[in-house]
């Protein structure tokens, strides 16, 4: 059964994050909470999303940066960054004089090091989060259902394993005031015109092809998609899009079954480094007091 | 002296482009033509601006798909088109069931083979559109001033000589119904946190910084830009930030000449045979023919 959650910048009295559970598909919103620290300067405007897409040339990753620029704070969070990409992020952030308080990731990677352990090392008071059923180290663990603020923005967590059992998209809220179209960031649930791999890490076609048509298929057409990859230089798709397009996914399930037992693809070069470091918020070394 | 001109689609009777000259600061649109060819369909609806930024890996270039998806034949342009990415380029416009109309460069690049020519002889329908004073090939040449029309909404042509001689920078309009806010396509003048080089093809770091400052930097600061090369996993960037951040053209002018004077970069690997393929739209072999 879905928990709804939401995860929320406090100035005061708390620093750390505020977790709270609420019965399912409840309608009450963390903007709602007596103690939300929004202001009336913040209150008077609608949010205005700050979004920026950042490239990692050698894993081809993705990193997204969102923050609220109408909150007096500016709140941010980093989607997916990456190890050797975390100084250029964070010389972004602070150019853009934005608050970075969370690193978030989609799933535990194979293919580049999160850079989420290193970037708390160097802005301690971010925070990471990561899925609940990743199983990774995170400060911060989430389910489905779960909302994550930022400032009066929010993300919505969707559960889509199937390229590995922890995999989770985020999502765009769906109210007033929130971007639109919506967004949402499939991690390697869904790329463009493509899909994460299978098999290893827990992975599952038959979970994948279910995750992507019940959690990313049925939002709005006009849904940005934003993966953590893309190997042909495309952006940015749609729910429309991919729908209609994406060589795998708008196949049947026995179909798109196939094709992925058929890939044949070689082991990735990075897995045994990536995945046991990713675990740790890609920080071996320092084991959990980073994460 | 500018010259204000228009082009723009024409479906009937004109299959070709329309392109005709006003007296300077004319404040008449394309779109107040009598022989405009809007349908009440798109007249009701504000423009709808189909947005695609598309990445060529090796040589490091942004390519970018804009159409009015508002207007009844969703008319596109692609800006910088790479000769190797054509075909994925054609297959996303098809997909998204677009009318390519016009296939532009903002300069004749020396780093990779434009695609315009070969773009052209896959869809015959298409007009390559390069500044008149790139002294290059093409079916439509831009001056300063001029503005291009794909359905209702438009790209200005701003000079910004000084990568190249014959440099142009294509800015969305700034009238109602123009996408907010406001889009630059620098080419190699402005690159992110950069610029392009100027020690050939004309160049000059004097005429560059005129450029930028005259043309760019007097846009209003959210204008978003977008370059023709990132190289470090940027992909926007805004008037506002370069005017702050970026680290050569924030300077003054002597400052600025002299960097650009001790850059020491070496030869471009493709300059010798880039430049002279695309003064003739990327194909050498079949020369004015295929522009």
């Amino acid at each position: 059964m879905l928990r709804f959650r939401c995860i929320q910048l406090f100035t005061s009295p708390f620093e750390a994050p505020f977790i709270q559970s609420f019965k399912p598909h409840t309608s009450i919103s963390c903007a709602q909470m007596g103690s939300y620290s929004t202001t009336s300067s913040s209150a008077q405007n609608s949010p205005k999303l700050v979004f920026r897409q950042l490239f990692e040339k050698e894993s081809s990753t993705y990193t997204y940066l969102l923050a609220d620029a109408s909150h007096p704070q500016k709140p941010a969070l980093l989607i997916d960054p990456v190890d050797k990409t975390a100084d250029r992020d964070l010389a972004l952030v602070k150019e853009l004089g934005l608050k970075l308080i969370y690193a978030i990731n989609t799933h535990v990677h194979a293919d580049h090091v999160t850079g989420s352990g290193l970037i708390k090392t160097k802005f301690p008071g971010v925070k990471s989060i990561i899925s609940k059923a990743s199983n990774a180290k995170a400060d911060l663990f989430v389910e489905p259902g779960d909302k994550i603020y930022f400032g009066d923005i929010f993300l919505e967590v969707h559960a889509t394993p199937g390229h590995t059992l922890g995999c989770v998209t985020y999502v765009t809220g769906d109210g007033p005031n929130q971007p639109q179209p919506r967004m949402a960031f499939t991690g390697d649930a869904l790329l463009i015109r493509g899909c994460g791999r299978t098999d290893f890490q827990g992975g599952s076609s038959d979970k994948l092809y279910d995750s992507v048509h019940s959690q990313i298929f049925t939002l709005p057409k006009d849904t940005l998609l934003y993966p953590a990859h893309d190997y042909k230089g495309f952006t940015v798709s749609t729910v429309g899009e991919e729908m209609l397009y994406n060589p795998r996914l708008s196949k049947d399930k026995e179909t798109f079954k196939n094709i992925m037992q058929n890939l044949n693809l070689s082991y990735p070069k990075m897995m045994d480094v990536a995945v046991p470091a990713n675990m740790v918020c890609g920080l071996q070394e320092t084991k959990s007091e980073a994460c």
